[in-house]
């Protein structure tokens, strides 16, 4: 918190105005659905509504809680923000305030006041992950490796995409998971060709992929990891399509070092995959940060110019998609170190066929 | 789709901006994660990005689909609509567009061209389920009622929270759920009194509540329902407690009528719990709609003004909450009919101690 008040006058603002949930969450604690954040030189404040009076006195730490009966957490932050006579330069998130939000908190603020996009000082903050996060972000990842080793049981002919997720779920609520990072995708046979191929009712089949890509949610951090599993005796080009992500994959990995950009790690997969003539079915981008969220900065895509340094997570995550036929993808969480990374979700990516 | 392009001329627009997901899936069938749909009197085009390809061709109808190598939904969208001339007026959705995405919008159309604030056309359309979505909805809840009955064999003491989330969940997936409408709320003992407990690695305790709210997304719709059980032998206190919030739920089921007022639904059950001096514990409102979303219009809630008409699915769930002590939640879902309502979460609602 003193250091988003320092960046706060770096920026030149009076106030910034936090909206997004996972910025709150990194800078006070709360972890409820519903709340606005105001942060000043002087201290900061966080607005919730009714339903979070118990629980914001149990999270929060290093503000001031605010809930007024039956106001909602905007409409209580904009009354007070309303009364403020000193706070001239309010920033606000433009990523993460709608239209109509701004349109009420221009309405209750005075006429000397501005509203002024804030650049994402929180995100950015958020990008170099502190050896605390670093532990929890580790801690998810390795449950997330343990939870693919029981994956592998389940997996066979016949056996529904559906039913393959449940029994993944239900392990990681086991094994205390909070919940899972996002919709669990397991995409079998002409359906792996879906990059985002969520569980289906869709039986696995007697021959071909099974992408399998999956994160928990541990103490509030996420893991991501994708494994492509092959269900029956893979045939030859089976066999070189994988070994060519595989391999594009670990040149992405090779590439992780502080100092080069994200857009270099995104071209050392599509160079490896242009050889093997696959590039034109690499349909996405390599890879995200994850952190709070299981997608933020940085983006490890074509052209982006951030420069990678030691305490930033990402994943690595080349894939390749022949529609109506197969897909395969390969995907580690890594973090970057002083002279290369640590994979987070160290597991064999060899061709496992089941 | 031809009813949205009929509301787009009754509001004087040229086009609508439609970026707000629900809504793009109701109007053209796509369930992806990235979509801008624009809808003019002409026709109506699906922007979405390169992992989408194959998935928008098998999903969306009634609109034409464009997807650019490379570019985002949002570029794509703003690419194109920087060309046309004749869309002057083009309607955006306050509540679903964030500042940042209006000012890369506004960038890129013509001088001519003004950027106004839609009404909720979608929202107000979707307000009112026709016949199959209601028996969507109502298959989802019966699916929700037949995984209450699983989860009652769960709980007992000294089971974890998560534990028995866990157990639910799996047996959501099995009977073909595509995922949790929302995260599963299991709060025992003191944790009942927070409205929105997620299931913890808490163990539940020897005696005292436990809120079980959950809800599941079967091809697409919702279903909520929450009932509260009891570990052990309930003390007289709790007995009447709990009869207290099943007899104001029961008020505020029997004030659902076409015609009435949201609002009245909400003070009926409110109105109850003042006669039992439990009025102070009731810190949300009564409901909320429920459909493609988990939370959608109406709000069911103090002085809301919304009537009641016949397919407007609702859900009713009062409870009472005191800090630290104990929590007791009661819901149904309900869809209006002509005379009334008819609760598609038929399951009893007896004090259940386990």
């Amino acid at each position: 918190m003193r250091r988003a008040q320092e960046l706060l006058t770096d920026a030149r603002l009076d106030a910034l105005i936090v909206t997004h949930l996972p910025n709150v969450r990194y800078l006070c604690g709360f972890t409820g659905s519903a709340a606005v954040l105001v942060v000043t030189e002087r201290g900061a404040l966080l607005f919730s509504d009714g339903r979070y009076t118990q629980q914001a006195q149990e999270e929060v730490r290093a503000a001031k809680i605010k809930i007024l009966k039956g106001k909602s957490a905007l409409a209580s932050a904009t009354d007070w923000l309303g009364k403020q006579k000193r706070l001239r330069r309010m920033g606000l998130e433009p990523e993460h305030l709608t239209v109509g939000e701004k349109q009420i908190l221009a309405r209750s603020v005075g006429r000397g006041v501005r509203l002024v996009n804030a650049p994402p000082l929180i995100e950015r903050m958020r990008m170099i992950k502190d050896a605390a996060e670093i532990g929890l972000i580790r801690t998810a990842c390795h449950l997330g490796v343990r939870l693919f080793s029981r994956l592998q049981q389940v997996v066979r002919p016949a056996v529904s995409e559906s039913r393959v997720a449940g029994e993944l779920e239900f392990a990681a609520r086991e094994a205390g998971a909070e919940q899972m990072a996002f919709t669990t995708i397991i995409a079998a046979g002409a359906r792996s060709a879906l990059p985002h191929g969520r569980a289906s009712a869709a039986k696995l089949p007697a021959r071909g992929f099974v992408v399998c890509d999956f994160g928990v949610i541990l103490a509030g951090y996420c893991s991501d990891m994708t494994r492509t599993l092959h269900v029956g005796r893979p045939q030859k080009e089976t066999r070189s399509v994988y070994e060519a992500v595989k391999d594009a994959q670990q040149a992405a990995l090779d590439a992780v070092q502080p100092g080069k950009t994200v857009g270099e790690v995104d071209m050392a997969a599509r160079k490896l995959l242009q050889k093997r003539n696959l590039a034109r079915h690499f349909t996405h981008s390599t890879g995200h940060g994850l952190g709070l969220e299981i997608h933020e900065a940085p983006r490890v895509a074509a052209g982006q110019k951030e420069l990678l340094q030691p305490g930033m997570v990402i994943t690595i995550e080349p894939g390749v998609y022949v529609p109506g036929k197969w897909g395969v993808r390969i995907e580690d969480t890594v973090v970057v170190t002083e002279k290369g990374c640590e994979i987070l979700t160290p597991c064999s990516k060899d061709l496992i066929s089941v």
